[in-house]
């Protein structure tokens, strides 16, 4: 069965070495001192390993069962989860106002990871109770924040996002369910949801549902719709629990993996709602709180990933099998360990250099969503053009990681009591949930790209231009500030393609999206890299740190940029080839 | 639930357009008319459709299952394996000495990609059958042949292949499973085989178990293997059946796929063995069903892909969502069919370039293998050369395919209930078994670049640039040429490094052997591209053949050379890069 291990010195640097976060002016980083942090994540890192790691192959294996009407979880979940909540992590970066902690989300972005890697499927439960708190908290009256928050922030209850409807997945504008307005100021609401995760469960004594549905007098498409609050179970005014609310499961979804966690669907036969935010403003409801999910989807993509990779690394080193072709490193053993052999370092080298770099992505790219909370318009249009790329990219990387991790086990990878298959089945819904990944491609490129005139690309290629000046001199930064510079050209000539041609044909710049989506992943864990490199050196020059560490961390970012750099031009290349071939057929002809 | 139907047409098109099958003087190419090979391929395509097909979920949600020691298969599989013996599929390329039919093994491979898209975990039953078949063949004695060939030609009785065991898989070195000798020459073969195929089951009578295993005096080592014919049921001198060996089955393995197929734990505790082939010369005679076998896995990998691709061609132009760019393309509907979007063709041109790539070179690989058979030493030395990219650029590319076929289907594409899931997971495990696609890598950089001086590299770099040559002038194949006579210089390039520096550090040419195998991936599927597009402007230009097919097939191969032969520049990149950046680290460090 895998093991699993919080990186937590890889945190630390990144918190303290890179982004330097007791530094920053926002509000709460102040806070974040190295000893505090370390408690924090290895207090966390003990639940991850003790408790929530053992029951991820558990809840593969046992699923969730729907039983009259109500759904069980795995074993064990149920005792996992009031451990969760009585160790306050659900409350990490929750408003004290309601009692929550009120850590940034940068040290919610870190615990998050380590639960994540330890039980993608369990920690869902919390997950989505957490984006149905901020949108609560973004968008509702004092008397429903009051009424819901605090116990939500404590999970005694969880939430859940109701978007989608069997025949309307990405194009909300065809949804069907219908909110009918009552006397009273509730709505009726009426309509069916489908692959509603968490939807319904055994762990909290009530679930409040958020449901996007049709309210009368708003006009076609995503005009029309409003975001309601249904309860499951009524709550009272005194804050009492009373009636069922006339919601209920259809089924419970039998999916590739993510079985610990009950995809739902879910029935609303005249279920009772309150209006979240304003009518028929649901839409923009629902995108307020759309950088925070996407970040976390992405978090979801390399957390699985270092799961999977802590794990190959241990098999490598233990599995025996051939001799170096170099001289054998286990002379007296039958074997030498698979580690020495050249292609199984490329494997376990492109992990771990894709793993630590979307870490130092997720964290800055919290940190900015820290930042835009507090006003900074430029940290919000910044974390806005990555949100896409976190998302897209890094679960696209994740899953691929986590499959390559699995084949480091040849053919043990393949049974599944070794646990290696689970990894790369729960990473592929990541690709897939919260906005497909070409959805991603496209709303980085059709939208994003160009948003306030293009400013926050500009910015982000200032910054990387900067980033390289920086070095300007110091020979031991080559490595890094030559491909970066070159990627970013090459990104800068994807972007001028666009321009150039997506004005006369939309498609041409279209049919490059998913390409550029990947180049600029690239770019961004080549700056990522950069800046980790530097962060190194810097702790080597000045005799800190754990040595080994932070040159393996140098030589880990060399592969990166080495690599995987040279990617960016097949993208390019992919990318300028146009829409022509891309478009060429008739439907008819596939 | 997937639907399925075979591609007749382009196995058309292939076998007498871009082959031209019956003009060549191998043994049984002369009978391959086309309305011969059509009546064959749509008998197959009728029993993949109506038999196969419908039983590929059944086989995947109910699995093996094993009851006092033996395998139960899933419902309906032994009706259909009824039904494949019948028509006589199981015995196409036989000898006709033992009852089989004689067609070439590229017919074979034609009707074997049909019944592998249908259902890839049942077709193994036979698939192992044949691979046992042919070992028997080469390497038995004339009494062993006539004892064993004519009921597994019929797959009356079925055959397996034993070589890996827990601590052993690529490493057969470490073998431990022995073989003592007994008075009567036979062996008693004592040990512990794991991950075997179809290792029981009750779809035949009897099943040859293939098994290696260490016979005293053989030395240390791969040297001291020898391969052993061990019938579940002993076989009497008259062909009747007579007691059970002491052969059994451990346990079934769990698996990520390819349920339908039992893969068994094999307890072999002093069963009675023979010979077969020279003591000692195992591996030998191993090896030599070892292209077959390994084009036989490469083509699994675009074969599941293909049914993946099918599937996800019928769901983007059902599933309506969203709206075209470039203008509604369904007004009078609430939306456009998913296929209207640039990035969703941008999937589908990937999957349909690739399978139809795959589908040429493997056909082109069955006819070398043809060829070889019938002693043509030059291509024997390029399909031993074809084989590691075969097996490992076509499953790497083909599971990659099954997961992007998957993708289209958004959310619903991982619920199992859809049927695409099941296609991603049975692809996965092509990329492992028959030599993981590492070693694949290994084998084509570390042994196969060199053998015979180069010589076969060599001629294969010179048919390249024959087939540029030949297009010289002709203006519409100038997006075919440029791209391959690009590529086909990285590839030279990339030799050139492992040459240079291969020699005074091994890994410097073994760190970039999956690039390598990649590259030279995208080449061969650029030679076959251009082929491909020469044959459909002739038949074009010659009023032959459907003109939409044929302007379709060269629409899709200008696709594949602008959008694919750019990543050789970034695998040359890599190669490039050497070792360094690969083995920088202790294996502490990881």
């Amino acid at each position: 069965m895998p093991s699993y291990k919080a990186p937590i010195a890889d945190m630390q640097f990144l918190l303290h070495e890179v982004l330097k976060a007791p530094a920053s002016a926002l509000p709460g980083y102040g806070d974040l001192e190295p000893s505090f942090t370390a408690a924090v994540l290895e207090e966390a890192g003990k639940l991850a390993t003790d408790v929530l790691a053992p029951l991820n192959a558990v809840g593969d294996r046992e699923g969730c069962v729907l039983e009259n009407g109500t759904v069980r979880t795995p074993t064990g979940f149920k005792a996992a989860f009031d451990a969760m909540k009585e160790g306050g992590w659900t409350a990490l970066d929750c408003d004290p106002d309601y009692g929550g902690q009120g850590l940034p989300y940068l040290m919610q972005s870190a615990v998050g990871e380590i639960f994540v890697s330890a039980n993608m499927a369990f920690n869902m439960y919390q997950g989505l109770t957490h984006g149905a708190y901020s949108a609560i908290h973004a968008h509702g009256t004092a008397e429903q924040k009051a009424k819901y928050l605090p116990k939500m922030v404590t999970c005694d209850w969880t939430g859940t996002m109701n978007l989608t409807e069997p025949h309307c997945g990405t194009d909300l504008g065809l949804m069907r369910t219908k909110a009918e307005p009552q006397d009273d100021g509730s709505y009726k609401i009426t309509g069916q949801k489908i692959f509603i995760s968490a939807g319904d469960h055994d762990l909290a004594e009530n679930i409040i549902h958020l449901v996007l549905a049709k309210a009368p007098g708003g006009g076609e498409g995503t005009k029309g719709i409003s975001l309601f609050i249904v309860p499951k179970v009524m709550v009272n005014d005194d804050g009492s629990l009373g009636a069922r609310n006339a919601v209920s499961v259809g089924k419970i979804e039998e999916k590739m993996g993510i079985h610990g966690n009950a995809t739902c669907v879910m029935n609303y036969d005249g279920a009772t709602g309150w209006l979240l935010g304003d009518l028929h403003k649901g839409m923009r409801a629902m995108f307020t709180m759309m950088n925070e999910a996407r970040l976390g989807v992405g978090l979801q993509g390399y957390a699985v990933a270092e799961a999977a990779y802590q794990n190959a690394v241990i098999y490598a080193k233990d599995r025996l099998q051939g001799r170096d072709v170099t001289g054998a490193k286990n002379p007296t053993g039958p074997a030498d360990p698979l580690i020495v052999h050249p292609d199984i370092r490329r494997n376990l080298m492109e992990q771990k250099s894709f793993v630590e770099g979307a870490r130092a992505l997720t964290f800055w790219g919290a940190s900015l969503i820290d930042a835009a909370h507090n006003g900074d318009k430029d940290a919000d249009g910044l974390i806005g053009l990555l949100t896409p790329v976190i998302k897209g990219f890094q679960t696209d990387k994740g899953f691929e990681t986590a499959v390559n991790a699995q084949q480091i086990y040849g053919g043990h990878g393949y049974i599944e009591e070794q646990g290696m298959s689970q990894f790369a089945r729960d990473a592929r819904i990541a690709q897939i949930y919260e906005g497909a990944n070409g959805v991603q491609a496209l709303d980085l490129v059709g939208r994003k790209l160009a948003s306030d005139g293009g400013k926050h690309v500009m910015a982000f290629f200032e910054m990387v231009k900067a980033e390289c000046k920086a070095h300007d001199g110091d020979a031991r930064m080559t490595a890094f500030v030559e491909p970066l510079k070159t990627a970013s050209k090459q990104m800068q000539a994807a972007g001028m393609f666009f321009m150039q041609n997506g004005m006369k044909n939309p498609n041409a710049a279209l049919a490059g999206s998913y390409d550029f989506m990947h180049l600029m992943g690239h770019v961004c864990l080549g700056l990522m890299w950069t800046r980790m490199a530097k962060a190194a050196l810097v702790c080597l020059d000045e005799g800190r740190g754990d040595k080994s560490y932070l040159e393996t961390k140098v030589a880990t970012g060399r592969f990166y940029m080495a690599r995987q750099l040279p990617l960016c031009g097949a993208h390019l290349a992919r990318i300028e080839s146009g829409a022509d071939t891309v478009m060429a057929l008739d439907a008819e002809a596939f």
